[in-house]
């Protein structure tokens, strides 16, 4: 069978990537998920209908959510993604000398999914002895846990379903709280295009708990309009004010594709779009 | 009347852009021409059904084929442009302190209908008193000139119809007998995305013609893929090599919306991608 997936994405303005055979289908209780493979972009993981990761350039997106942060931190030990069910962020998380990461994934579905079909996106990571993986929903996880992180990793879907509330400012407040004083927190936050009123959105939240918030972009091919943008607040360390050798020295041990140190002050500088 | 420009741009990859109302079209003696309003990107010329520019986003592709090479070059005093029959590369090398440009374009349907119905595009470029137009063929032009020029650009559409030429190997080696000793041309080069093997080709071609080539990028929303690519071969003068310094004192009196001086350096540097 071969079909299409079109997703309106902007005022007249759709993407559609074929499909050509369905490796997985079935309801979950949070979301619709399927598991397909698309000629360009490999096996793709595909939740309510939209395209979340792809074998092919998820390695971008992953690396992109996890790296800036992880080396901006001088000393990551304890982190803590929320969403990131398919383990692609998981696996970038755990290439740093961290001591423990927490991963909380509300739909226990998108784990055993992605374990089972998408293995080069999760690789071994959920078998890391350093990883705690709770099936819980991560505003509720640290609106009440009395644990800190250094750094926190914001992996929702779009806002919709369950990922909603991962853009509300009540739960980046809770992820201030739960954040040592030096601590980080990064979310995905749209389109840097299509969806710029929601990258505004998280900003602005952003803005207003942390000292320091800032809007960076990555290139990612299956994405619609493909610069992609990640947003993130910091207690005390600037990523934009980071020496270049720090960069090359903590990237030393780490083997990235996109993520290169040079990548770092490109994906600070947003390029003036459309509306400036 | 509302229909979709669908256009299948990779392996199982497709971009729709709406169409509400069509303002012309017809045939000339070369290919299919439209103009048409979007929702998104407001007035576009489609050539052989493919969109090439748009009033929304229009100055991100034009500021970056021009000024990246007039700004490199010293004294850029005599600019050839071939294609670019809308008008909108044109007015950009006017913004600069030029003598004398020289457009040459194919199809004179396409300036006349662009002078008519994208005036947001071309502005009164055709009517300034440096500009000479030629509606002719770019290669027999390049080839029986005995003119020199500073910088050419080529503006062309896709390899395809009366394109096809303007990707040749011999048509560069053509612009280079034009250039000075100090020349430099500038080709778009397709998709960074969906198109790698033709920038690669337009690379290789230029390398082996110029002591220096090089690709750059700029992000172009209506376009496949987004990310953008030119490749500029250069007798002497090294873009990459610009002084920060020289970027922002030939921007004074220059007035740009994408272009601007910290997005030299960045243009220059390459996001690592699918294929690395």
């Amino acid at each position: 069978m071969s079909e299409w997936l079109s997703d309106i994405v902007g005022p007249g303005f759709a993407q559609s990537i074929q499909v050509e055979t369905i490796l997985y289908e079935g309801r979950s209780a949070f979301q619709h998920i399927q598991v397909a493979i698309s000629p360009m972009f490999g096996r793709m993981l595909i939740l309510d209908h939209a395209v979340q990761t792809t074998e092919v350039d998820e390695f971008i997106y992953h690396e992109m959510l996890a790296h800036p942060a992880l080396v901006s931190h001088p000393h990551p030990r304890r982190v803590l993604v929320i969403g990131g069910g398919d383990g692609g962020t998981l696996e970038e998380v755990l290439k740093h000398a961290v001591e423990h990461v927490t991963l909380v994934e509300i739909d226990r579905d998108v784990v055993e999914v992605s374990r089972a079909l998408l293995p080069s996106i999760c690789g071994r990571a959920f078998d890391d002895g350093r990883v705690r993986l709770l099936i819980d929903d991560g505003i509720a996880f640290v609106r009440r846990t009395h644990e800190k992180f250094d750094v926190i990793l914001v992996d929702s879907t779009d806002p919709k379903g369950p990922g909603v509330a991962l853009f509300s400012e009540a739960f980046y407040a809770a992820c201030g709280r739960v954040l040592t004083d030096e601590g980080m927190v990064v979310a995905q936050s749209g389109s840097y295009i299509f969806q710029r009123e929601l990258t505004k959105l998280v900003r602005e939240h952003l803005r207003s708990l942390f000292p320091l918030a800032m809007t960076y972009w990555a290139a990612i091919p299956a994405y619609p309009g493909v610069l992609w943008s990640f947003t993130c607040g910091s207690k005390r360390h600037d990523p934009r004010a980071l020496p270049p050798e720090q960069i090359a020295g903590r990237l030393k041990s780490v083997s990235t594709r996109y993520y290169q140190p040079h990548m770092h002050p490109m994906a600070f500088t947003l390029p003036p779009l459309i509306d400036g």
